[in-house]
């Protein structure tokens, strides 16, 4: 088939691949789902989209504390999430919005507001472009079909990145609960400023805070305990059984709204008897739905603030969306496919942005809830987003009585479960060696901040996955000329090795030798190793002596040819080779020279 | 040999190692040479070392310019490095000093002085403090032989950095060339405020600059035309027309110390006739010596301004610094050592941080100056240190004359020859792929800085190194069970790929099969691998199907003894694989289960 044949067809393949129903449905995943949809399983949906809006509610506002903007924006982010996903999303359990993780990254690429407050906050105008970025990234990301990049992130810088981030989160809120102001930026600056301001505690703040902690700990065993006896129950119990079980069950997965809507009703009733500035609250919240609006592209110095951003946020987003999509994907039995995850999401960051949303991602706790719930498809995310579009139109004034510390009460036990300490054994078990990639993410993070920790920890895996790439073994055949056999691939990680190996044994020895490179085991090599060839095969022309390749494959033999080395010939084998180099002549080399100069 | 035996043997080879003569004198290289010297060749050096001086002067104020520094601190810069390398090194023709690179760097890791001055200068304190750190980092690395990470830099990413740096610089400089101000910090918003701002060129200025560059480019034909000349005349010819090319020599290579000299002697007779202000110039420097003192490290936020430099400023300066020495070691036969160089190159600028000095590295237009003057041994770097000794000590007054655009003209020629643009030609023609690699390291370095078009550049690399690492080739063998055999290794990038295959090929499908696993091509497994096993063996029995490994090899058999995984039998064949799973009794599926629960 000529070339001219195969782009024909090439040109005819791509154009019913971009026409085909099929590929266009598979982007639109409603369109498979809709028309299956049975009418009975909207009770389902009602209810699981409920209960998550009643979690995403108190997070929503918790995390944007996290992420350092005002509290409102926690709230903005969190419905367009559920309603794109809904339209390009393929797992019914995930619920798209603002995450701990993801808010914890976009607290590092603000901008402080320079408005006099006392509170650190970030200028929302950059969390916001950094949304619509992300977007757009992810969406060009799944197009070119790159969601395989995150499987370069191994499970052990995962769970080092997880963990860092759960204790520097916990430790940022630590203060709310103390009522003590400070600002730091990570773990490390964290733990030195609570023990210098912990003679300031307020103690109300403090008991207030123990005491949303201590709730939430027994509102979670009660909903253990219920979804156990729940396990257990068959259809054929009593009626009753099942509504007190089913009760308790949404009592305690429902415990963050109810912490919070107890301890703003302290906060409340405190106010309402004047007994006012007791327990630092959240104070006013902008009221009503955000406006639909273009970001604000002309802010100053984005690429200045939002830099190294640009790249972490998208990526640590799709990872963290994509394990919970192939965990329930798995549980319940049904397929999703990475790069269409990565259009969802991306489509969730872009849309997100035109009401001010910061960037978010599938969360692990409320997906969880959700397939608790017995979602049956994405329909339930339009409840959880309508539920918070009503909340925003009509609850912000209530916002006001929050204490920060049930706020910080809510986001320390949320993260407290997200720290892998079993790792460490785990590793120590099974193969020791990673315990440096742990280490080498965990700590960094926690001084850094975690999109350092995550790149080091990146870096220390790839060297160890690399090493061998970089240092080839190899076998000398001695003679003259000497036979160089490399024994596995030559790329450009062995650029280095290769040079060091014909210098060490060939050319930098008393007497510099020619040399015939066995290219038999060589796959591939690329434009670095040919570069270092030929500097090789000028070096040992300068000396006097010649550098030959033998036995090498198609594919290498074609890049040596388009690299037309004029002193690197290629024969067929190493007796060739042998025959051809000793039949020339070689040139005086620079000793003979200096030899021959000397006398005049 | 027993285990307690191999330590034994271990801690006496290591205590060996470290009290070995031997081992000692590689670590300072100069008890190696200093023996050997010949006095005849002090000339050699004085000369060299006097010619490398006088290029060293002016530069080394040019690039403390791109550092955004006070230009004294490039002469403090440019001494200790010299003496330095002298005891550690093991290159005779490298000079370690500032260099453009390193100086455009550390621009992008200061704190902005806030001293009111128009320039846009950082705080020193920070720049020395990188100095220490990278000193410490590359002591560290060299003693823990990481020379080697810098082979994961291609030679197509250093080309890209390389030609996006010398755009950036060379464009920062235009400003000065035109005696217009502004600030900006990458090449696209240099290039932006350039056309904002021409209007308000200084002709005065402008004049001065341009002629400074035609008499460079001037100078450089003569050198290029002496040196030619000196090659063809041999020793016989007479010796005044030896004297004439030398002369002509040592004027091209001193190029940029006449043109500085002549333009601030121009500014001289322009003040002192009254015509001040016309020619902007440099203004006062600091007289003297540099005080010996240690860094300062009680300057605040010292992470928050140096972050990631702490990573990228060691390891480019390294990069380029064994680059120069392994060209120049092979050019005129001798060894370096990576670890070694990195140990050295570490002392330079450790050393350097106790006398103000910020990052530097070995200088390739210098080394080669240094050469071409057969410089005989490190000596030659004393010689040079001591010239900016003396010229910090008395010569600092005059510094004042000198005018901007002239140092900027110095500048402009000299990183116009760092741009490769033949290398798209060469990449076109060898290898199309790699295009890639330089399009991703190039543009991002002139629009978010070189350190993250660098660290682009190298993700691609890896990304297209390591493909086939994350998507192992697989041969599916129909039957119930399924066998499945990869094909290559399975490592962490590999595990999503492992998952994937399994959900699709047995285990979401319409009736789930179970699996065995040949592992037969499979050298090793790691903890991502042997977890995600771990999950995979749940989802099976879950589905009431099993998955079992056939034919490990001890190494993969260890791995997963220690993960102990319930679920995952491991069998010696495919056929007692088969025998067992045929003859266990599947537990009933969720299908049948629910087949089971409809009636009731």
């Amino acid at each position: 088939m000529s070339s001219d044949q195969v782009q024909t067809k090439l040109k005819k393949a791509a154009w019913e691949y971009c026409f085909s129903v099929d590929v266009w449905k598979d982007r639109f995943p409603f369109t498979r789902w809709l028309p299956k949809y049975r009418p009975n399983k909207i009770l389902n949906d009602i209810i699981a989209g409920l209960t998550v809006g009643l979690t995403v509610l108190p997070q929503a506002l918790a995390y944007a504390n996290i992420a350092k903007l005002p509290l409102v924006y926690g709230l903005y982010s969190a419905f367009v999430g559920s309603f794109m996903y809904c339209i390009f999303g393929m797992s019914k359990d995930i619920t798209v919005g603002p995450t701990a993780i993801m808010s914890l990254l976009v607290a590092d690429y603000g901008k402080p507001l320079d408005d006099g407050s006392e509170d650190a906050l970030n200028d929302p105008t950059y969390a916001v472009l950094l949304a619509f970025f992300c977007g757009i990234i992810q969406i060009g990301m799944g197009i070119l079909h790159l969601g395989f990049v995150t499987n370069y992130i191994s499970s052990v810088v995962i769970s080092g990145f997880t963990s860092a981030s759960a204790l520097t989160i916990g430790f940022g809120q630590i203060k709310n609960i103390l009522g003590i102001r400070f600002h730091s930026e990570v773990f490390t600056l964290d733990l030195y400023n609570i023990f210098k301001h912990i003679g300031e505690t307020k103690w109300a703040d403090c008991t207030l805070g123990i005491c949303c902690i201590v709730t939430l700990v027994a509102l979670r065993m009660v909903k253990n305990k219920s979804q156990n006896s729940l396990n257990q129950l068959n259809s054929s119990s009593p009626w009753q059984r099942r509504v007190i079980w089913k009760t308790l069950w949404i009592i305690g997965t429902g415990r963050n709204a109810i912490v919070v809507i107890i301890a703003s009703g302290v906060v409340y009733a405190l106010i309402s008897n004047d007994y006012d500035g007791y327990i630092t609250i959240t104070g006013n919240v902008t009221s009503g739905l955000p406006p639909f609006q273009l970001p604000d592209f002309q802010a100053p110095g984005i690429l200045t603030y939002l830099r190294v951003g640009l790249i972490i946020v998208p990526l640590i987003g799709f990872l963290e969306n994509i394990a919970i999509a192939k965990g329930f994907a798995r549980q319940n039995g049904y397929r999703v496919e990475s790069n269409q995850e990565l259009i969802a999401l991306g489509f969730c960051n872009m849309g997100g942005s035109f009401v001010s949303s910061y960037p978010t991602t599938g969360s692990f706790s409320r997906s969880a809830i959700n397939s608790q719930s017995s979602v049956a498809s994405p329909l339930g995310g339009l409840v959880t987003g309508s539920l918070v579009l009503l909340a925003l139109a009509f609850l912000t004034p209530a916002f006001y009585y929050i204490p920060k510390a049930a706020l910080a009460a809510v986001i320390i036990f949320s993260v407290f479960f997200m720290l892998d300490y079993q790792i460490v054994g785990h590793l120590w078990k099974i193969r020791k060696w990673e315990l440096l990639t742990l280490i080498a993410t965990f700590f960094p993070s926690l001084h850094l901040g975690v999109e350092y920790g995550t790149m080091i920890g990146i870096g220390v895996d790839l060297l160890m996955l690399l090493f061998p790439v970089a240092k080839p073994s190899y076998k000398v055949e001695q003679g003259n000329p000497l036979v160089i056999r490399f024994k596995q691939g030559l790329r450009y990680p062995a650029a280095d090795r290769l040079q060091t190996v014909l210098d060490e044994e060939a050319l930098l020895i008393d007497e510099p030798k020619s040399v015939i490179l066995d290219m038999k085991h060589i796959n591939a090599i690329d434009f670095s190793i040919a570069e270092e060839l030929q500097d090789s095969a000028k070096a040992f022309e300068k000396a006097g002596k010649k550098l030959a390749v033998v036995n090498a494959r198609s594919s290498v033999k074609k890049i040596l040819d388009r690299t037309d080395i004029k002193s690197l010939p290629i024969y067929e084998s190493v007796e060739v080779a042998t025959e051809r180099i000793s039949a020339t002549r070689p040139a005086p080399s620079p000793a003979e020279m200096e030899a021959f100069d000397t006398p005049l």
